[in-house]
């Protein structure tokens, strides 16, 4: 893996941030686009321009072939077993809420029991809570161990007969721990509880096999695989894509209706889609895809996880550096700076560092909940990925180090 | 307003369709893309590059500027009294079921009834329709004149007590006719009714003034104004938009929550905008709107329902051209051909025409309702847009001549 050919890839590499270099570490929240993404987004523009499903011209074919292909290059990024388990839809957000209005209304009953944990995106929490409301179902919280890791074995203990659906990230989006999802499945399949995956922070990074997984639903964005923003899958296994009726109604999903209300919905994954749907997003996400693969997910795994190694041994001797997440396996780095004897806020090391040029995430995160268990009100998230290079972290550390409560304050004078 | 100077912005434009020169006349389906579009969606990809609401550098700061600044301008677009009032949604279909969602889980009671019409797109009748079932809200319809149009005195008619919304698109994407929303509106609110208007058509070619309209909630599609797909705006009236709350959760819609399930939520928009937003699909859909105010809704309107009058004139002496909306003064022609004294299929009329470069749409163009109406299974509709040329109306007119039943048989031979 070149990673100087690949940064030759990303267009925006070369821009410069506060007058320095770009270093670009938020991948977290969103990725970099490379050309062929961006290309693939401009051919649909410049050349497709049709909308899908919908024409009687050789143009809007055009369009449903590239929409189509995506959908299978979808299915083959994550080995779904079937096309017709690919939905499209807006992003991992939007997936999640489908997932747990689809499943509360139609699958569960009252006081039934969702399981999930302390350290999930908001996106993963609430839209469960909410759709519990009116059937009173019950959000309960796998324990984390010491790190903030899922074990199978808290899994074990949190479950209990009213467990029905077990919901966790694949890989936290604060502390990057990759949860055991295949045991957690096995388990959880033995007791009849249906799985759901957000895949939103692993699907860029390592290889997923949801028949391997054995998972009944998993979502993803596009935009944190160098795909576009507006775009992402809900994958479903046949059954469930089958049975469940979906929770948005319009064009192109339904096969016909009346009056009267009476509705014959077409089969998935087009009754999932209604409306236009974001075809450039789409295209551009499977171009994404395509650019991935020839990387190899190994080879990306592998290139975040030294950088974030060669990042551990450059500060392992720094006090000021306080590391909430060094056993992850992952590209994501958490961290909090001291000085002084004091911590500095998260949003003045993020700040003193954007004058340096580098992008890191500083707050909560999304996952509300995870302060109670890091006992820190806010972090900072240093991402990794493709384009990452050595002297990035180079000039992160040589950052932490001057990132000193006066540096932190002159920035805003 | 120069349309050949126009055309130039517009790089699809120079595509062949079957080795033919492209006329495209399917602008009610999807619209092309000017270049100034295809600019800020890569400018975005090339320099922008960042999440939206959540980092911490100059370049995520850059992301929101243009991000709310379009929010601005899409305010401006249809004249919103206040910026709150604008929330982003993935489009029309989807802005229609949030609301059908919305007002019928938190403002409607059982029975209540919701007054739409049989010429509506699927995304205004089957949401309401879905969304009732819970509460055994009735979804009733405004009787057609013989055109199929909404007349005021239709709506008068159509209401009694039970009815508490009233939906309905501003300007039928069939057969063009617009709707008197502004006379509507004052009916209903004498009454207490809710108004909801699906721009979807309108928007991209007559002036919209919300405030003047006085309608509650207005929603359209970027797609279908030169914007990028995926991408619309959900309006809704401030009193509304404080009101209500939205049907998804998760990231940067919440200002906290607990694990008990309390939540409190951001202002509107922000509460309506959990995840990752269409960044790049809001800033083309900006530079869209921003491209139509450049060239004024008054000339657009005026070049359509110019193109329709040509169109008019030249098939006027053709027996075999049924034309079903002669007198909708918008750029949208409904028809059907005749030959040896049966109705062609309107699917066989687009192939032939088709096969001559020419782009148009056949079918039910998702209003699935108003065959009773039309009493035609389908229809062919061109519709014309801004780029469209007297040329492409010539060429439609002399396909429509030649499309004769061996004409139309031979392109699948």
């Amino acid at each position: 893996m070149d990673v100087n050919k690949i940064r030759e890839d990303f267009p925006i590499l070369s821009r410069k941030m506060n007058d320095k270099p770009l270093v670009y570490l938020d991948n977290g929240a969103t990725t970099l686009k490379p050309q062929c993404v961006i290309d693939a987004v401009c051919n649909y523009y410049t050349y497709l321009g049709a909308n899908a499903h919908r024409g009687d011209y050789q143009m809007s074919a055009q369009v449903d072939e590239a929409f189509e292909n995506a959908r299978i290059t979808a299915q083959k990024f994550i080995n779904a077993k079937y096309k017709e388990e690919i939905a499209f839809t807006s992003g991992s957000t939007m997936g999640l809420n489908e997932i747990a209005i689809m499943l509360t209304q139609q699958v569960l009953k009252s006081n039934d029991v969702v399981l999930t944990c302390e350290s999930e995106h908001a996106s993963n929490i609430l839209p469960w809570q909410q759709a519990g409301i009116a059937k009173n179902i019950q959000v309960e919280y796998i324990e984390l161990d010491h790190e903030g890791k899922v074990t199978i074995e808290a899994v074990q203990n949190a479950i209990h007969d009213g467990v029905k659906i077990i919901t966790l990230a694949h890989v936290s989006n604060v502390l990057g721990f990759e949860a055991p999802i295949e045991e957690i499945c096995k388990l959880a399949h033995e007791k009849g509880i249906i799985v759901v995956v957000d895949g939103a922070q692993s699907t860029p990074h390592i290889d997923i096999d949801v028949q391997k997984l054995d998972c009944d639903f998993f979502v993803f964005s596009a935009h944190k695989l160098c795909g576009p923003t507006g775009v992402g899958v809900m994958y479903g296994k046949k059954k469930w894509m089958d049975m469940l009726e979906p929770v948005f109604f319009g064009g192109e999903s339904n096969a016909r209706f009346n009056k009267c209300g009476d509705l014959i919905l077409k089969e998935s994954p087009l009754k999932f889609e209604s409306g236009t749907q974001p075809i450039e997003g789409v295209i551009g996400m499977a171009a994404a895809m395509d650019y991935l693969q020839k990387i190899g997910k190994d080879n990306i795994h592998a290139h975040e996880v030294m950088l974030k190694e060669y990042f551990l041994e450059q500060v392992k001797d720094l006090d000021k550096v306080i590391i909430y997440n060094a056993n992850a396996k992952s590209g994501i780095c958490t961290f909090n700076i001291m000085d002084k004897g004091k911590m500095l806020f998260a949003q003045d090391v993020a700040g003193y560092l954007d004058s340096l040029g580098i992008a890191v995430r500083s707050g909560q995160h999304c996952a509300k909940l995870l302060p109670d268990i890091l006992h820190t009100p806010g972090t900072c998230r240093a991402s990794f990925y493709i384009y990452n290079t050595k002297e990035d972290v180079d000039k992160l550390v040589e950052g932490l180090k001057n990132a000193t409560i006066e540096n932190c304050v002159n920035i805003f004078f």
